[in-house]
């Protein structure tokens, strides 16, 4: 199975803010985000793996500026990295204002996938070769991510997440 | 402003998984539970805070199991803590599979939500009054987690995170 | 097969009140309420049953207080009375305004459903248990209502409607 | 305010049965046509009143054939009678299998709108001047089927019912 | 395989112009009504065939008037030529506003439709019968339309286009 | 007002295939497709307008192959000429089937956009600078298609059409 590069799932979405996405005071609800994001990760994780998808986890994701009805979103994914029979991938999340033009970041989330094959078992997946300066950070990153993920759902003991010790105390200590 | 229990915000919401929901696997995609999820949240923050509420957050959330077309989803949701304009909500979530009645605990999630006036300017809720055994726990906990999001989202340095310490290295160190 | 308590096919459903559902008064529609009804209905005999139903009938329902955009709609299901092959489900319907805290009764409503096995054929379904004085009355009532829908269906003379006349009749004659 | 006729009203709908409306067996779900059955009443309605109206009730529905995916749906609907600030509406409903042709009555149903002005009040609507003979027998029964609905609805003793009772016992008694 | 009218495929359909389907200023947004016409035109070219029909194409379509949320959007959809495995079906679609009740032709269109069998392949299908005046019109016009159809999907020379140049230069030249 | 590039409006959206967007054979209706397409267009008409932009027209648009469920629905949009208050928008269109690879042109289109002001009043846009050789050839191409919606409309004589007869007579006569 040869492997992939991050531009090769590369994967962007557009979508209008419409009434039925917002509350009453026309502010986007984060759900309708969150499932968007969704779609946007497993299109971009199933062009690196050419297999169905299912999602294993989706990483902390907060909302910094309120997303206000007939915005356009634009959601951008690629895959970060490839594990055994799972993949990492990353999404950047933009608001435009149509009227005055600005547009505003709103978050960046990791979701991870699993592979399934015909049958519904896990499959493995093509490795991922990152190419740039940016694509290597995304990848060496993940790592770290995985581990807090492991930690947070109870399958590891935070004295053995070498690599999240890095994140959580590398001003010191 | 009147503090209040977990149960008068506690939520329940029951959803039939349909054909849209799901992959040409039939498995429940994981941004549409993702979505549910943020609604009972939303609905469990509301009754809290008589307020429009906006999400500002979902702690990691992880699928443990497929869910399957024509399962029945369950989402229990009840404040676990308030801060000056925030709340935080715990989720759990069940799938039931109709034929063989079997039913298994699919995740647990915390959502974090905003309350907003009328003009969308954040404004104070009431406190969290925790009676039971269980809601001390989860009281309890949502200061760690809260140090989690906060470090998570480039707001506090690790050192600083006293409680979230307790969390990580509670097995000795 | 075992007989069920009305308890074991309690359901509640929590919805919000979205645009789409609304006229442009900001009314909810009588159809979407009667179609979240039908989903928490038929998840109730579902649970009861732990087979795929169809609906067969709705009983007259009357919609007594507007409900608005933003309101939070709480529907509660359980069966009340079993026949052969089809159960009678109970609903009550509030609505909650968010701002002030005010919740009031929406409607009550009887729907029945027919349990289907893997092929489309009708197949018995488990006898109900009725437990509390409210279940005994419902239960006893559900005769009554069943010989209504006989005769609006045109297969029950009116004479031989025993049960009803009851109803009808009570107060005298 | 002119009177107006059946057929000023008259208002088809036709509706493709998609796999959303379904369950697992492939028949479409009661309250997706409900809700159908909802939106076209309510179009006849306004075309009658030309007012914005909101659902008032629904008379007992059964369904008596599943309809299966892929079936085509026909709705059609006019007012059978109005009040002071209400119309009653008759809706046909059939479902069309389209490779066998064949093409059958799924059911009958009666639904009630209120008219409401600009500020969503209730609002004087134009009387209904029946043509045909078969227009006469929906006018006429309207008196019935309203008695009924105040009797559920325990705004009526059934007593005072006179032209119910005539229903109910015309086969002698 | 007997010819058919075009009644036989007449079909209508009414929707209701609902918040989602409406840009930020109200207005309906031409791809929902795209969308309508074209279940509209498949139901009708069903009715015709009898058979699963994909679209093939839709002509030229224009949007007069702008169309507000809350109106009555009425489709006509008859068939209006059959080739050896296509139908052409033509659409004429109004919108109605309520309050001043007032009823606008929005456009024409003419949407085109293979007829496919339970494998996916395609199959040939009735001839259509014009019965009256219009039905001729609209049955001559359909081989011109045709041709254009072929000339902008480059499968046919203007200089080919008999019907088509008749079309263009009817006027004189 | 500056005038825009062509990328200044690039537009990219991914869907998935989903059951309800399907036949019964699976295929994609055409019409679902066209909404999509809809919304591709009017965001990139708004990029380049920065204003509420309404549909005025679809020029003929056809269908190749067939699109299954699952299918990854890639559409690229940019605006290809600008007149006085509307634009033309250009849009690719390709459908990705995921466990092949195999990723095939579904078709290309034309969607023209009226720009509105907050009254609903049309307004002048900026004119389109076309860059490319590929931009260049769209930016004259769009007067020869503004004609032939013009005669289609019947606001334009053919004799008229002096840019258009070089379109259909280009090979010769």
């Amino acid at each position: 199975m040869k492997g992939k590069l991050p531009k090769d799932s590369h994967t962007i979405m557009n979508e209008l803010v419409l009434p039925n996405d917002t509350n009453t005071l026309n502010n986007l609800m984060g759900g309708r985000l969150l499932h968007w994001m969704d779609i946007a990760a497993a299109i971009s994780a199933q062009k690196h793996c050419n297999r169905i998808v299912v999602t294993a986890s989706v990483d902390n994701v907060s909302f910094k500026n309120p997303i206000k009805l007939g915005d356009v979103i634009t959601i951008e994914a690629k895959v970060s990295r490839a594990f055994t029979t799972s993949v990492e991938v990353r999404l950047d999340v933009w608001a435009e204002n149509i009227p005055s033009g600005s547009k505003v970041k709103s978050n960046e989330a990791y979701y991870t996938f699993v592979a399934l094959d015909q049958n519904g078992r896990t499959i493995p997946v093509p490795e991922l070769i990152p190419e740039t300066a940016e694509d290597i950070i995304l990848y060496e990153g993940a790592l770290r991510r995985r581990q807090l993920r492991l930690i947070l759902g109870g399958k590891m003991k935070p004295n053995d997440a070498t690599e999240l010790k890095a994140l959580f105390f590398e001003h010191g200590e």
